[in-house]
C-alpha cells in the first residue's frame, strides 16, 4: 500500500535544514547502542567535548537536547526564569518574537527592545533598557535571525549586560558553525543552537551550553523547572559523570552529530567559517549583479542567509516552485511581513560550497527570465566569480 | 583525533530502545527534504495515516512529537492541564510517578492511586477516588508500565472514567505496536507513545493521538500552554491542512518512522500482536524453565517486557556486563526499589524474534553458570521451544 521512501534529491539552500554530508547520513545507518550502553557514553563524551570546540567554550555544562531548535530556546527560558523575573528580549524578527513568547510562558515580565526587521539592535538601547529597568535578570539577543539575515554584533552589549550584572542568552541556531560564536570569548552566559543550519546535521538535536555562572542560577532556583523534559538539573546528571537515566537520548541524532562534528573541526573552524564568509560573499555579490536588491546593509549581513527582495511584478511563490521543479532547489519565502516580499537563501553548513552558488544564480537567472524579470546575461556568476578570484 | 563511528553491533533486549530493522535504518541515510517541501507533506500524511491505523483509531489529530517519548507524556498533560485542575494519576512503577512529577509541573491538583510496583490498578481503586473527588479532569494510567512488565486493564476502568465525565489518558510508549492499545474500541481519550519499543525506530519521535473531546479540552483552554514547543494549538496548524510552520520537523526521524509503520501495516497488526504474545509467553515459559522466578503474575503479564527476580548471591551488573561483553545482549537492570533486584528483559519490535529468545536462555544459561547460579542443562531453550510448538 505505502511504497518505500524515495524523495527527489533536493539541495537545501533556504534557511534549513541544510544538505547533509554523506558520511553523515552514513552514520545514520549505524545500528543502535542502549542509552546506557558503554560504548554510547564514549559517543556522548565525544559529542560533548566536540561541541565545545565548536562553541568555542570550556563550560562543562555543554550537551545537546533531544529536541529540535526551539527546545533548546525553550530550554535556555525555562531553567533560567523564574515567575516575575525580569528579562529583557531584543527583537528585531520572528526568533527575537518567539523568545518573548516563550519568555512570557514562563511567566517573565519581558521588557523588549525592538529594530526593524532587518536592522540590528544597538547597544544603547539595551543600555537604556537596563538603566530603566534596575534588577533585570538576562538579555536575550538573536546572534543570527534567520527571518531577515542579520547578524547581531554582540562584544558591547556583552560588556553592557555584564556591567548590570545581567545575564547574555544568546539564539545562535543560524550561527554556530557558520560564524564565530565564541561564548567564552564574548562572554555570553548561555547558549542554544540547533543540528539542521550551519551543524548540517538532521533537525533533531539542540545543542546548549550554560556557563558557571548560568549554571549556578539553575542550582539555585526557588521553584522546580516548569518542564519535565527539558528540566537540566536532571538532564545534567545523565550527561555528567553519575549517568543517572532521565530520558532515552536519540541515539542515531547523536550519531549524526558527532559525524558532523567530526568533520566541522577536521577542516578546521577558522576555515569553516571563512568558506561561509567567502561563498556567501559571492553569493550576494552573484545577485546584486543580477541587479537584486539585498535586504541587509553589508556590514551587519550573516554570510549563511541572504534576504533578496523579491522584484516587483514576480510571484515568490512560483518562482520557488520552478527552482524546485527545474532545479531540486529549495529557497526560502519571507515570514511575518516579508511574506512575498523576500527570499532567504541559504548557504549553511555542507549546502555551502562553490558549485551550489553558482548553479544557483545560473538556475535563478533562467527561472526569473520566464517570469518577466531580465537580468544581464551571466552577470550573476561572473561577479560571483570576481568575488572569488579576489 | 576522533575516528569514525563504529560501535560493537548489539543485539538489543533491554526495557528500550529496540533493534531497528535494516530497512528503517537504511532509510535514515536519505537525503532531506526540507520540512515545507511538497514531498515532505506527502511523508506526514503517510505517518499520520499509518500512525492512526497502528493506533486503532479515527483521530483526525494524531501526529509524532518531536521529541521522545517523555516529550509525548509531557504533550499530554501541558496541553490537557490548566493550573488547579484535579488530576488522578494511577501509580504503580517509575513511569506513573513520572506523570505526577509532569502533572504537578503543569499545576495540577494530584490525586494519586498507587499499587505496589509489580501490580495492575484495580478498578475499584479509580473509582472511589472519582467518587472523593469531584470535578477530576482527567484520569491518567500507564497501559504498559516498562518499569515492571505490568499490563495495566484498560477497559473497565475506561467505563468509569467516562461515567465520571472525566478524560482518560495512556500511556502506551511500551505498548503501541506490541500488544493491543485500541484508543477507539478502549475509548482513550488521548494517548502518547515513542518510537524506541515496540515501533522499532530509533529514539526520538513521541507519537500522540487526541480525541474530539479532548481537543476540545485543549481548544477551550482560558491560559496558554506553558510549553511553546508542545503546543498543540500551533503544532496541529503544521500537520494539518494549513501546513504553518511552527518548528523544523526531525526530517529524517519521520522517514525512520514512516519505515518502520509500513513494516508493521505489511506484517499486519494481528500478526505483530501474535508474535509478542506467542515469543513473551516463550521467553517467559524458557525463564521458569532454568528455575528463575518471573516478578509479575501470568495474567498481568507483558508479554515484551519481563522482569526476572535475581537469583540471591548472584550480582547484577556482573551478569548483565557479561551478557553485554560475552553476546553483545543488552537487557535493563531495575529502577527504584527493584535496582539490583530485577532483571528487565525486552522482546521489543525488531528484537522479537524466536532466534533472540533461543539465544538470550542460551547465553544467559552460560553466564549465570559462571556466577554460582546453575540452571538444569538446556532446560530454559527447551522450556520455551516446547511453548512455541503448541
Amino acid at each position: 500500500m505505502y511504497s518505500e521512501l524515495n524523495p527527489t534529491q533536493r539541495i537545501l539552500m533556504g534557511p534549513g535544514p541544510s544538505d547533509v554530508a554523506p558520511t553523515v547520513l552514513r552514520s545514520m545507518a549505524t545500528p543502535l547502542l542502549g542509552h546506557l550502553d558503554p560504548q554510547f557514553l564514549g559517543v556522548m563524551n565525544d559529542v560533548m567535548d566536540m561541541l565545545r570546540q565548536v562553541f568555542q567554550t570550556e563550560n562543562q555544562l555543554t550537551i545537546p537536547m533531544s529536541g529540535t531548535g526551539s527546545a533548546g530556546m525553550e530550554t535556555v527560558f525555562v531553567n533560567l526564569i523564574e515567575p516575575g523575573d525580569k528579562v529583557v528580549v531584543g527583537v528585531k524578527g520572528l526568533f527575537g518574537q518567539r523568545m518573548v513568547d516563550v519568555a512570557k510562558r514562563c511567566g517573565a515580565e519581558v521588557i523588549t527592545v525592538e529594530a526593524p526587521w532587518g536592522r540590528a539592535i544597538e547597544p544603547s538601547q539595551v543600555k537604556a533598557a537596563l538603566q530603566q529597568h534596575p534588577g533585570v535578570k538576562l538579555v536575550a539577543l538573536v546572534h543570527a535571525e534567520t527571518s531577515t539575515g542579520v547578524l547581531q554584533p554582540l562584544a558591547e552589549i556583552s560588556q553592557i549586560v555584564h556591567e548590570h550584572e545581567a545575564l547574555l542568552v544568546v539564539d545562535a541556531v543560524t550561527s554556530l558553525a557558520g560564524i564565530e560564536v565564541g561564548i567564552d570569548k564574548i562572554g555570553i552566559d548561555a547558549c542554544y543552537s540547533g543540528t539542521q543550519k550551519c551543524l548540517s546535521a538532521p533537525p533533531g538535536l539542540a545543542p546548549v551550553t550554560f556557563n558557571q555562572k548560568a549554571a549556578a542560577v539553575i542550582a539555585n532556583r526557588k521553584q522546580l523547572v516548569q518542564s519535565w523534559y527539558l528540566d537540566l538539573s536532571m538532564i545534567q546528571n545523565y550527561w555528567g559523570n553519575e549517568r543517572l537515566y532521565h530520558h532515552t537520548a536519540p541515539i542515531t541524532m547523536n550519531y549524526a552529530l558527532r559525524e558532523t562534528l567530526r568533520l566541522i573541526l577536521a577542516e578546521g573552524l577558522e576555515n569553516v567559517y571563512a568558506r561561509h564568509w567567502t561563498l556567501g560573499g559571492a553569493l550576494q555579490k552573484g545577485l546584486e549583479g543580477m541587479g537584486l536588491k539585498l535586504l541587509v546593509d553589508k556590514d551587519i549581513r550573516l554570510p549563511e542567509l541572504t534576504a533578496v527582495t523579491i522584484p516587483d511584478y514576480v510571484d515568490d511563490a512560483t518562482v520557488r516552485k520552478q527552482l524546485l521543479a527545474q532545479y531540486g532547489i529549495e529557497i526560502g519565502g519571507g515570514l511575518g511581513a516579508f511574506k512575498g516580499k523576500v527570499w532567504r537563501v541559504g548557504l549553511m553548513g555542507y549546502s555551502c560550497n562553490q558549485r551550489n552558488v553558482v548553479l544557483f544564480l545560473s538556475a535563478l537567472e533562467s527561472v526569473l527570465k520566464t517570469n518577466g524579470y531580465q537580468a544581464p546575461v551571466g552577470a550573476g556568476v561572473a561577479a560571483a566569480m570576481e568575488n572569488l578570484q579576489k
